[in-house]
């Protein structure tokens, strides 16, 4: 007679096995993902199956009712002290009688799939670097003489197939009371990097149900966020974020930078100071969770290469200066110990991400992870808005990557009304192109300005100036509306139509809103905010246009905008105001923090850690700093959206007025300026 | 014209180069073992060699005065700097012209061999796990962009073969100034151990001439002993011993493992406490070689297993009681910081050597590594005598190895007279077979009590009692002179005819010094002394016994006693007790200290540590607490020198005198005093 048939869904793997073989063992022969922290001890319950009966044409067997073993005694104590959900069995208790078909739900899955809340809706594969496993040690033998680590270890080579196990002294110190409180059963934490040897991270008397957290954090330059997740379902727990206390030392990256170099020990003091913060964000999302921050037993880092220098305690005066030097670009795995992160566990791990060149750091390649240009047919520009830009640019072929200075324009500094994104901030805008009248949302409301109830909704944040988001599109309505010409002029009231084009000095304003009568401000588009938008925008496009010219192409297939920054701006604006190359709109999108799940994707998978880091090494690395064709884009991208590209996507939505408003007396800009100081 | 012939000795390896072949260059291709840390640019002056002229029938070669290339400008200056033994030519610059014979003097081999100072004069060959290095780093480069790390590494694995380097944050963080100061030109110290990646030390701009210096430390119990070497000449340049300060604990193993059971943190207070004494150690002995501690960069620790674990950081308690399991057998490699060693280097590494059972520690590990039983050709029995005695019994074949609990009494402890080895203490003792008259030496003088000046010369000490080496020489000399039968009974003054055998209660002592008219001690061998040496001696004897039955053999070919104790016995003494099997006298040696020995190779040659974890697996351990047949041999020892065990190379150089003192009245030890109560 031949073995039974045994069928798991949803793998579809199939195999025959002898009558009283455990469903887990035939799992395991199979290569089908079924998860047990115990080895089969009826324990951990975690290798829950539903077997299905009845009759089954497209897998060609019927199974009858009694295919699996009855319950065992094991089964039923479980399913007395903790409930077994109805039609599940246990894995390794149930035994195979007759063919049969069973299923593996998801949560029996080791690598259960966690679906992104992204708008790419990636899913990332379950494959933490630390895990629990529960061990039988043998005892002692006066006769044949070894270190109770020495049998824990064979234990582990023989149950789990993890060959060499690292022992931090303190769980060595407490491996021999633990071993005998558990009877020789123990529950351990072993942390696997994708390179070196396995680490013991913990250890438990008996079993030991867990779960283990780990915490994913985007190390910015103004904010520190964190997502706190359950390190075997992939649940996001928590996520938090608090502010850069660096900013104390400079609002952005090069004021840091300064300041170690003017201050000696200051690198050492701005070390201190974010070390400090993120033991207060692991303590903050773990009382969030409701959970002990020393149960936090891995941590990944993602930064910007300043920042990244900054937390390993590192003096990043040479990312000050060309040639931009790095003190090292490969990842790092190291303990969180020696980063100061005392709140978490004794033993903690961290991981932080490979950076790609002195501009273009971590953070860039979690963008990478979570992004995958690489994995991409269509030619994909992936761009991380901040005071710098992160522009990557590739498909399955290659990928390119460089960094452009954008500066802060973007983030609503250098802009006479600007502010942070905060309550009161003007962000979203849009102007009549008949009336030349705007209308604007601030954060913290979601009425119009021109809507019923908005003097009210807003009475409490008032309207304060505006957010980067919001001078992004005040500028390009402005240019849509035909208050602002192609150079980038603004019109006077005579030629545009509209008195809120007021005189300022030798140019001129155009007015948002006027909250002087009630003692606010008057938030006004100055000429000089013009151009600082237009300083920022055409760094973003040059360097979008370096990698387009090394790539070979004079478009793109889609534009991915990652960054917090990136989920605010809208396509048809970024493209009136020619940050972003031209291409169809609806091929646009929006990432949201995409360095924040590419640290969360190096968190949970392991695997991906050695796929960034391969990535990263195959990178074409582009420095715009010492490529002539960057300063040729960038003055040629001055213009709104460009003086010499085409915009023919563009132009199918959007019709931008043919206007000029330099009239000798009216003209501004830098090159302006210049000439004028020649004449005078 | 075929290419010259080179010829180095003392390899006489040799090989066919073309002319202007640099002489390094020949040498390594040809696997000579030429020094250099410069990597061959003419600075660290490490790959001197000597040129030999004329003809060499031997090699059948003529070599003319000009067969190496002249004197260049870098040899030169190095001359004029620091100036060239005659006749020396730096091999990195001199380059091969014609037929020649290089000599390679023993300071420019790499591998050369330090003789040690130990009886057996086997040869150390350098190969320590610490080494400096000069490397050229590449600069930083903006179109091919790397951390200053990764070039570093390139440069260690292009110039040095060496492929992985682990970075301690510290000394990443001293990387960028460090380059930039030697003009990207640096000296690297590199941990490279015998397993696991290599490890950045330390760094300096330009040429660092050393020396990096390791500590070889023997831990005992009583006891703390240090070798500080050279590291790349493995010169010892100062050796030094403290008392171990957790005496105060208890004076035995098993007292401070109680100590550890009953006062909670007791285990903790120890480990401070020799922490805090192997600190001290470190700063004496590097001030006593006239360095700095922070120059110690390896460290080395032999011990046994209670003295392993409190140094550790383990509780003891399962070493105290059955099965006697240690928390971990193998070897370790850790930093030094770990266990809190601050004087040395930041970075310094430490190596244990393996443990080889409960009661059988690192120490008679690092015997093993010095005496090499495994490698003699005849059956070797080495016994390390101090409270427990370790004993190995092997040969090329296999090894055994167990451990003997002999107690305190070879140490002078539980000696009525007994004291400490220190002045005024007996330490060497002769009676004389007719007289019965003793004579004796103390510690502190070179004269006998009979020779002149004796008095003058002990004035200060005084004769203050018996050390471990004195109470064994005088109870061998009492069983010599007849004072003493074979079954461990002192006669009486009647029995023996002298009056020094004088009652002490129901049985015997022999007075050998009487004191007291100048106000000092009477120094006598009582009975009870008699009992505690029988007790030590018998279970050293059963110990070996057993490891001979295990072998299958009734004689040993070679005896070894290590240990300090060790080298103040002598064969004859030993023997006429039965401590010792029966062996020729000339075949007794002793190995000095072979613990400290042993730790020095481990510090000197990285290979060796290989080798002694093989061997520990290998060796066949024999656990006397659980073996019937070490009762009965130790039962069996007790008479001197033994109840059935023949002594016949005992007798042909010593006749033992066949006494009997046992008539009833006089009859003692433990059997009788079990007799006399059942009576009563």
């Amino acid at each position: 007679m031949t073995d039974p048939l045994v069928i798991f869904t949803p793998s579809g793997k199939r195999g025959r096995f002898p009558v009283g073989t455990p469903v887990l063992t035939a799992a395991r022969q199979l290569g089908v993902d079924l998860d047990s922290v115990c080895g089969g001890r009826g324990i951990c319950s975690k290798c829950q199956i539903t077997p299905s009966f009845g009759e089954f044409p497209k897998h060609g067997v019927a199974v009858a009712e009694n295919a699996l073993s009855d319950w065992n005694k094991v089964e039923q104590r479980y399913d007395d002290k903790r409930g077994l959900k109805p039609g599940r069995r246990l894995g390794c208790q149930a035994t195979i009688q007759s063919d049969v078909v069973i299923d593996v739900p998801p949560e029996s899955q080791m690598h259960r799939q966690v679906v992104r809340k992204a708008a790419t809706e990636r899913a990332i594969e379950m494959d933490p670097a630390t895990r629990l496993y529960l061990v039988e040690v043998a005892e002692p033998d006066m006769h044949d003489p070894s270190g109770d680590l020495q049998r824990l270890q064979d234990a582990l080579r023989e149950s789990w197939g993890i060959e060499t196990v690292d022992v931090p002294l303190p769980v060595l110190a407490r491996l021999q009371p633990t071993l005998r409180k558990g009877k020789w059963q123990v529950t351990v934490a072993i942390h696997q990097a994708h390179t070196g040897p396995a680490r013991l991270i913990d250890i438990w008397p008996g079993y030991h149900e867990g779960p283990l957290y780990g915490l994913a954090v985007d190390l910015g330059s103004t904010t520190i966020a964190g997502h706190l997740c359950d390190l075997s379902t992939g649940e996001v727990l928590a996520s938090s974020g608090i502010m850069n206390p660096q900013i104390r030392f400079g609002e952005d990256l090069m004021s840091r930078v300064s300041y170690a170099m003017m201050n000696p020990g200051g690198d050492a003091e701005m070390t201190r100071t974010v070390r400090e913060a993120l033991c207060d964000l692991a303590e903050e999302i773990a009382s969030e969770a409701g959970i002990a921050p020393q149960g936090i037993v891995e941590t990944v880092f993602v930064c910007n290469p300043v920042m990244h220098h900054l937390l390993l305690g590192l003096d990043p005066v040479e990312l000050g200066q060309a040639p931009f030097a790095l003190a090292t670009s490969d990842s790092l795995s190291l303990p969180a110990s020696d980063l100061g992160l005392a709140p978490l566990h004794p033993q903690a791990q961290v991981y932080i991400l490979p950076c790609i060149a002195g501009h273009v750091g971590a953070d860039c390649a979690a963008v990478a992870l979570s992004e995958a240009p690489n994995e991409a047919e269509p030619l994909t520009l992936v761009i991380d808005v901040g005071t710098n830009a992160e522009i990557l640019l590739g498909n399955r072929e290659r990928v390119l990557a460089c960094s452009s200075p954008t500066g802060p324009a973007f983030e609503g500094a250098q802009i006479s009304s600007g502010q942070r994104a905060a309550p009161g901030a003007i962000e979203r805008i849009e102007i009549d192109p008949t009336t030349k009248e705007p209308r604007f949302r601030v954060i913290g409301s979601e009425l119009w300005s021109d809507e019923e109830g908005f003097d009210l909704a807003t009475a409490v944040t008032g309207v304060t100036g505006i957010c980067g988001s919001g001078i992004i599109e005040a500028v390009a309505e402005m240019r849509s509306a035909g208050l602002l010409d192609p150079s980038g002029l603004i019109g006077s009231a005579d030629q545009t139509g509209t008195s809120r084009c007021e005189p300022d000095g030798r140019t001129h304003a155009y007015l948002i809103h006027d909250g002087s009568a009630d003692g606010g401000p008057r938030i006004t588009v100055t000429q000089g905010d013009i151009r600082a938008i237009q300083l920022a925008k055409s760094a973003l496009y040059a360097g979008a246009r370096l990698l387009m010219d090394e790539f070979g192409v004079d478009t793109v297939d889609r534009v991915v905008l990652a960054g917090a920054f990136g989920a605010h701006i809208s396509a048809r604006h970024a493209m009136v105001l020619g940050m972003i190359p031209d291409a169809p709109l609806d091929a646009v999108s929006s990432a949201g923090n995409a360095a924040g799940t590419g640290a969360r994707i190096a968190l949970l998978n392991r695997a991906s850690r050695a796929r960034i880091e391969r990535l990263v090494r195959d990178f074409t690395k582009v420095e715009t700093a010492i490529e002539p064709r960057f300063q040729e884009h960038f003055i040629a991208a001055n213009a709104l959206p460009h003086a010499t590209d085409p915009f023919p996507e563009l132009a199918k939505v959007v019709t931008l007025p043919q206007v000029s408003f330099n009239t000798g007396g009216g003209e501004s800009g830098p090159g302006a300026r210049r000439r004028r100081r020649r004449k005078g």
